[in-house]
């Protein structure tokens, strides 16, 4: 059995599993699998076999998010209980339920959602986010008369990913550059975004362009709306841990050709900004809607994590 | 010698004379010559010929505002003598001065805008305005060590022209998509870009996406610079007339082949937007370095206006 | 028995009970007679019995927010025994404490808001809030030496009863109509005002005309204090649930007989508006002072709600 | 004739002439007759007598933001000759060019005043001002299809007056408390209102309450356009001035009976508040839209006032 | 070993024992060693003998921050048990473990914020915050290559003590009067400062001029951190009660001699101000970063007051 | 007579003759004294030596704001006449009237700005400036009842000579240290200050802090009054020029004895900040109150420059 967790890793780590979401159940199953095959009777030996199957996992991708949460909150509590049998009990029932909620988080929090944009609503969204696209979809779903403006994303142009889902779904949808966001948004009523990671004040990273949108969104008197799972938010921003901005390939942006010809140019290509509590209304989790603010509680009571957790790693 | 007043024209409206600065200078020409082919023994036959003529050119590209700038310099004045000689001495010395002042207008203000931008300085510039860039390469001339980000200016990606450019000059430069502006603004000392129009309470419009940038360095004490040659300041805002913005192909943002798959997904594609007067420090003319606010007396005694010129326009 | 539960019930449906706190405070009192009169020797009948109440009572009001957080912390913790007799006595015990809490909470709110009120301060309220005026009469209890704007608070004029209560108290009282705030609040040290619900995000629902209040405030620097007891915050908002803002009939505002003369006009009448977190400095609750981010802990925590609390609502 | 000079000033003195419009047209055309009445033979008596007919009509009303406009548009220019035949016919002829824009001022700001109103807008206004109202019927009347929100305006609710003549022209009308600005600004595009008096520096003094819903349209991003005839800028803020704001009876608010019963109450009934120029987009004039910064350029170039005009008044 | 405690309350309030920390500290060992120097035979006694020995603690500074949070974290508690060995033993743990946290708590504040800081970071501080500095110097021992802006601090010149810390750790310095903080802020990446007490709601006191700076940060998009620790928070703003500001003798800032002179100008000296939370990113504390907001949750919470803890002062 | 232009080019250069206005008004005399030494046979010659005259003063001290424009309003109208004698005349009158005005201009803008500070206002001033004191006293003079804030201004500590003044005059004056003004400014009802240069686009040059307080002012919606002469307008700033901020000596702020220990530190210590438009309200000159982007008028049209007279200085 000790193969699942092997193999878990290796995909995590070859990039075959993807997907925060995923990722985080793939992990939760396999430290399952784990545990139901280990022997119980020595629960030293039991305890020090999770934690190593724990830190195996985790060094797969050591700059994701979901994948801490998972590891987290199915090992914590584990000092809870001096026989083995009752943590492997604890572990099995933790999984299931990670597993179960991160499988409904993007239909809780679509359901969320709807419940902000309201009938005659005008709505942006940016880049293609499954869990903002999903509370526009039940909004509609739900007979509300919507229309949405959806940008193009560059340099990978998700957005067109992003009008495909709107308009199968028969949503009335305007499709305009990033640059044009600041001359729609008087007319908008809710920016719906997703996000790839929130921080402990409630700061929120996502694709390059959202930061200049919520801006332009908080100029307009326009609400913005960030659409999350819980597995979202970074635990090690509670140690002062900045989210690293990955700058992507240039060729994203300048073809190799072309750029040969400018020796003087250099193509910077972040992949991701971060936009400011402050011009955020409301985090919608499966947990329920928040305030971005309310990151920390998050981090702290939902998933469990303490400062303390952090200090062996250094 | 009327074929030439015929001639240009058919030209500006075939656009075969385009650009702004071209527009004018040819206009102001036709009208000289106009002016020198015309007898002058009956006066009120030359004014009215001159008038006519006026209206022809000003018939060609009706929302042009470079244009009527040029016709009513060069004709304003004709009433202040009786003699026809004498009118149409002014008009020639009129459009000689004109021609001469558009002529070095973008020299000029390179020189003034340069003046701004100081050794060390990062600058960031958005479109590629021939003008503002004009500021930045005669900056870089003397010998001042900056720094450039250029966008890349979707759908139509002027700003690869920018880039190349700079990079021609020798200026070390950033090229960067359309939304990652805010993610760098922090660090940019000075915003240069260049106008299509400015309004008579100082809102300048230019390429989709200047207004968005020009919050985000609102919000970062950041600098916003406009260079802008005098005619291009639009006259008729002074009667309250709003800029109309053009709205371009669909299939500048989007092929036909995607768009046909998506029924419900229109294109929106205005190809400019207005920045407000309260998120820019200067606008820098070929008569010297304003106040946004000024664009009212640039209009009105640079350019000549009064508002009871529009009234037999109703 | 079971008539007191029935006949609160219609009492709070016909609005002989209203007011946020009675109607908390009734159903809390009817609640736990329900429960002295049910038979304990079957657990099952018991809860089964107890839920049913509630879903009476909650019926009554659909939209009221301190009915469902009574029935809430009445009810809640149901489930933490098996046996009816302790849970009959959970339930008279948490609906005496409810009562007793919320008897006292404009007093204790009063104690704390004082506390905010400086001698020497000027204040402005808006409104007619029993517990915003209990601080400011608390205040001058104490001998601080204030000074009150009351707005007039149209269409209703709930301020005519504000000024009385201010008057009758010794305070020095200015009155202005609603439009006058601004024209003042340079020389105001702080807003006081009440709210008929505090949202997750912490928003103020309250009169209309407070968030044009606390936006002139903001603008002035001025702090805006609001007054609030635990159980006006909606615990709804947390599944993202807006809420609704009643529009009240436009004979409020203009007489049938002059609408009748007026065909193209028609009456917007809303009851409340929305204050965003930005704009306050401070709740205080009878649970001490917070910050308006904090709602959600009122919520969670103090209220005791879960999102799936909702669940079965759908 | 003297006796028109008089009994003009009688009847302003007395409030029988009145309106900010009317005001100014009837002094100019009693300065015409007055001029017309004397006689040229001795240039230093013509002169003085005409001085001190001006002196006469300033201090019937010497608040009145008009009546200094208008005596200095028709006296100034007096010392261009030692003729006091052409003196007389200078006065003659810039008293009826005065009377004739003042006619037309309404017209010709309405004209302005529409361009700025595109079709589908949502208007809002304050007050009941002639100029302002004449802009949105104007936009109306070119079958524009526009909406408006006009405010109560209390004490003296002088909206009932605006509703009326919007709904007479049939334009689809809002019609809300004061209160109630912020809560629907969202949706508003354009806030229009008049003023009684512009400052030097763009500041606008209008009905009390317009400061607040001005505040409001700018977090909005509302643009925010005040008609204004160039008699209405307040020459004397040139000299450091403050605008008087007037304290109306407190019976506007509050009935003295009902004042009567509380000693400790004092209404504060300030007519007018004052808008700072940040807060205000245009101000559309006789003379063209302008920027209100260009309020001083109206007092200086266009009304004709010096600093040291006001030095013998000292 | 009742001595001890009385010494400690002697020295505390004679400022024998000062600064927030090592107040807190010796309370705690106090209380720990009073706690075992008294008799357990008798619950009720040991735990009045402990309430009146918190009491004569914290009468001694009945101002200070962290002397009634180090009582309250270590007396707390006592009524879960009915044995007074138990109780005992509970005070100890409860004191060693809080001697150990704040022992620690500069050094593991200086660790997460630190984290804050990145290589060619431009820092700004104000004052002479040990927990502040010390951010910097583990950010500088790391091998980031940062740079600093000190400030004098008037009246009391700690700047010259901050400099000199940086200065002999290598660390590129560079001082300034106070006024020029804004003067530099656009090139400052991060400001770095302590605190003496952290509100409720997240507003920071501290020393005299941090608010103008935290102001003038916001205004250039600079991040503000501030490094606190968990002691240094409020309890009794809790309950509404504002920080009083300590304004100290005028003779810091102007000498007696010269003010002697000059009869009618009294010296004002606040020897700090209030930062309110909209312009802080972040607070480190030695339980981890968290934003402003969360002040709340750190004194109910980790602090654990209770509002009814505070009934009793009455 | 020759002397005396070479005399006061002396005195200037070695700042025997210093100050803004007393430089202005000598150089004026200065050229005044040479045209009437010089032979007016020949006006070719005549005008050559005048041009030499100007130049030479103007190179004494390049930087200086107010001698280009002394010199520039005399000599300017040079042009205007062929004849030796009526130029001369021209060049006696202008600088006749320069001095003059330059004479009262502290009066007039004392007695201008003293309307803008009404009875019971709290007033906070910044530095020493003769003109902006001016202001304040003759408010008081007036019978105002007025207070003061003042700052000490450092490093140099001007703030000791305007409450020496204000003192003296028998006003009721509070000293503060810079970092105190935001603690005070939301009781502040107008600040008033001096400047050393203002630009073209109304940004204020003066005494380091300015522009915190000016930040602080506008935050807390305090008004901003600056007093400035006419010839304070900088203006080469028309040609993009910058005001270069000068560097003053270290040891104004720290002694060099305790410098010398701290190797790493450098001290920095502008002179000057610069304070954008938008948080000035007003500016009062001896030609009236202007909005601060007038300051393009007063340079244009009151001084009298030109872009094209730049021209020639490259």
């Amino acid at each position: 059995m000790k193969s699942v967790l092997a193999d878990t890793a290796l995909k995590i780590k070859s990039m075959e599993i993807r997907g925060a979401g995923k990722i985080a159940r793939e992990a939760a199953s396999a430290l399952k699998s784990h545990a139901e095959s280990l022997d119980t009777q020595n629960s030293g030996n039991f305890l020090s076999e999770m934690r190593t199957a724990g830190d195996i996992l985790l060094k797969t991708r050591p700059t994701a998010v979901s994948l801490p949460n998972a590891v987290n909150i199915i090992l914590s509590g584990m000092d809870g209980s001096d026989d083995a049998g009752e943590i492997r009990a604890g572990i099995v029932r933790r999984a299931d339920s990670f597993i179960e909620r991160s499988n409904s988080a993007v239909r809780r929090i679509g359901e969320i959602g709807a419940r902000r944009i309201s009938d005659g609503d005008v709505v942006l969204t940016h880049c293609n986010s499954q869990v903002a696209i999903g509370c526009i979809l039940e909004a509609h779903r739900q007979g509300k008369d919507i229309e949405v403006f959806a940008t193009e994303v560059r340099p990978r142009n998700q957005g067109l990913l992003t009008i495909k889902s709107l308009s199968d779904a028969g949503i009335k949808t305007s499709f305009i550059v990033d640059s044009a966001a600041r001359y729609f948004m008087k007319d908008v009523d809710i920016v719906v975004i997703g996000t790839d990671a929130v921080t402990v004040n409630g700061s929120v990273v996502n694709k390059i362009g959202t930061s200049q949108i919520a801006l332009a969104a908080h100029e307009a008197r326009t609400r913005v709306m960030v659409a999350a799972e819980t597995y979202k938010f970074a635990p090690k921003t509670l140690t002062g841990e900045l989210i690293q901005i990955e700058e992507r390939d240039s060729s994203e942006v300048l073809s190799p050709e072309i750029a040969a010809a400018m020796p003087n140019v250099t193509v910077r290509n972040p992949a991701f900004d971060i936009t400011p509590a402050e011009y955020i209304d409301l985090i919608v989790t499966e947990e329920g809607a928040i305030p971005p603010e309310m990151a920390y509680i998050i981090i702290k009571d939902y998933l469990g994590w303490k400062i303390r957790d952090f200090d062996n790693e250094r």
